[in-house]
């Protein structure tokens, strides 16, 4: 089959072999796939992982033991648990210390013709939704995340820092809760299609007033839990979505003193995610800068390090 | 009246002029005061602080607008707030952005004769609790403050770190929900105060495990967060205690990837404090290493540095 391989750097095949599935997994054949951030950073030696990048997609199962799953389009949950540890057991596959991740540990991913998942891991798309957008469930899951960790109330003051992929999924699921949200970002260009969508924005650092009640940091850098520890206010909240190699100086103290609640974020559920594409409350469509086949994948993923590039996908299937 | 300052350095007055209580305040004759780790660090310039330290007292009502407190033995919250901003308008005068504190900022303390303080703030004392435990009212609130953050059951694994006067009290106020705890420290005369109240310890370091579900950094080190960082399960929470002016290397990609919270947590509600003493469900008195005149205030204050020293009173009134 087709596939993007990392080792050292990426290559492509169009010759590897096709996975075998194991006892509960299905066989799924990519239609389409997209380039995250993770991947960039794997690229760079994120995780020390070899294999095949990817982790959004959407695709359509081939093989499974349950034959009901057969022909059905999916999406599927990266993380994949041991089934038997505790936090399997109450259904925390994503914290499950022996799990591996799709393309990202130990699991080959999506940037190929097929992958193999668990069908516990799999979503059924609706119809509705386009693969160009389902790939786009999996981050939006993870937006969604905030939500199942912060109760959010229309009162209370929101701010995102960031106007990234990721921060322009967050601001769109923030900003179905109906509270006072302001999304802080240095491209205007990205923070438009946020204003397009009634939503507030601001290029440029905010004055460093404590008048928050809950702070994300979505930046992807190293500054952005700092500027989040200045702007929250005393008790209020800090949901961190950052993970960077050097994190600037955060004055920790301001936590104690402001009793501050830090909430680290990670993936997140699919089901809301998949809704609300379905409803059309969150518009991913404008976040995707280029599609690419895969027999470009290189080529894709230096353009996704291009400045003001958003989404890039590979279309596969 | 009598008092120590602190301008530079530590000084014993017996002609300090009495404190005039504002139209809101009562003036109380301090019986009973406590030295507590941030007069120490007052000492060494914390919050920039100059006048009269101490905040942990016990005292008589002397002079009160409110007839009904004069002659009261009574402890007093140490935050003021300025009674109008939001903060204020919601009870969380601890959080008054123009608040001052007894003995830390902008407010002289409890070492004298007298001491003046909002009537609002002032707490009446059981007969049943000595004035030398009474003193401990409010770092047992502080401890108690926990218990308003994070829900803790009685399934819950929690670890102390730290053996220090604030470890002591929060062991014990943990120890009142049965969860499953375990208290680390560096002390074993210290540790056994809470081995005989059958609480669990542990000298030494923790192996570097991720199963607690909850971790109290009391250590009132640069490595205390660190630590509670290497042994909290995934989405666990830790509860920061400590301030310092240095803190060691924390890896907050783990708090993301581990969706861990952090809370801080700093002063806490009487009530629950004064009731525990009265009840005798917190014990003390093993925390009272001397007792020593105000005169002496200076002499005390040297001791309170040496090894193994825990709480360290001044026997005013």
């Amino acid at each position: 089959m087709r596939a993007l391989t990392f080792k050292d750097g990426l290559s492509y095949h169009d010759d590897y072999p096709v996975p075998v599935p194991s006892a509960n997994e299905a066989l799924i054949r990519v239609r389409c796939a997209g380039i995250c951030n993770t991947d960039v950073e794997i690229l760079k030696g994120y995780m020390g992982f070899s294999g095949i990048p990817g982790h959004e997609f959407a695709g359509i199962v081939e093989e499974s033991p349950d034959q009901g799953l057969i022909g059905r389009r999916v999406v599927g949950e990266i993380n994949i648990g041991c089934g038997v540890c505790p936090y399997c057991q109450s259904g925390l596959k994503n914290h499950c210390p022996n799990r591996s991740v799709l393309g990202i540990l130990n699991k080959n991913g999506a940037f190929a013709d097929y992958l193999t998942l668990p069908m516990s891991n799999l979503h059924i798309i609706p119809d509705s939704i386009p693969d160009e957008a389902a790939v786009f469930i999996e981050p939006l899951a993870a937006a969604f995340e905030i939500m199942e960790q912060a109760a959010i109330r229309p009162d209370d003051k929101v701010c995102v820092l960031g106007d990234g992929k990721l921060g322009l999924l967050i601001a769109q699921v923030l900003s179905l809760s109906r509270c006072e949200m302001i999304v802080v970002g240095r491209h205007r260009d990205k923070l438009s299609i946020l204003e397009k969508r009634g939503i507030r924005t601001m290029p440029g650092p905010l004055p460093q007033e404590k008048i928050f009640d809950i702070v994300v940091d979505a930046t992807g850098s190293s500054a952005g839990l700092e500027t989040a520890v200045n702007i929250v206010r005393p008790r209020g909240k800090i949901i961190i979505k950052t993970t960077v190699a050097e994190r600037g100086a955060v004055d920790l103290n301001r936590v104690v003193i402001d009793e501050l609640t830090l909430i680290g974020s990670r993936c997140g559920p699919f089901p809301p995610a998949i809704k609300a594409l379905e409803t059309k409350s969150v518009d991913v469509t404008p976040l995707i800068s280029k599609v690419f086949a895969i027999e470009e994948g290189i080529e894709a993923f230096q353009y996704t390090d291009r400045k003001g590039v958003l989404k890039v996908l590979l279309k596969i299937g």
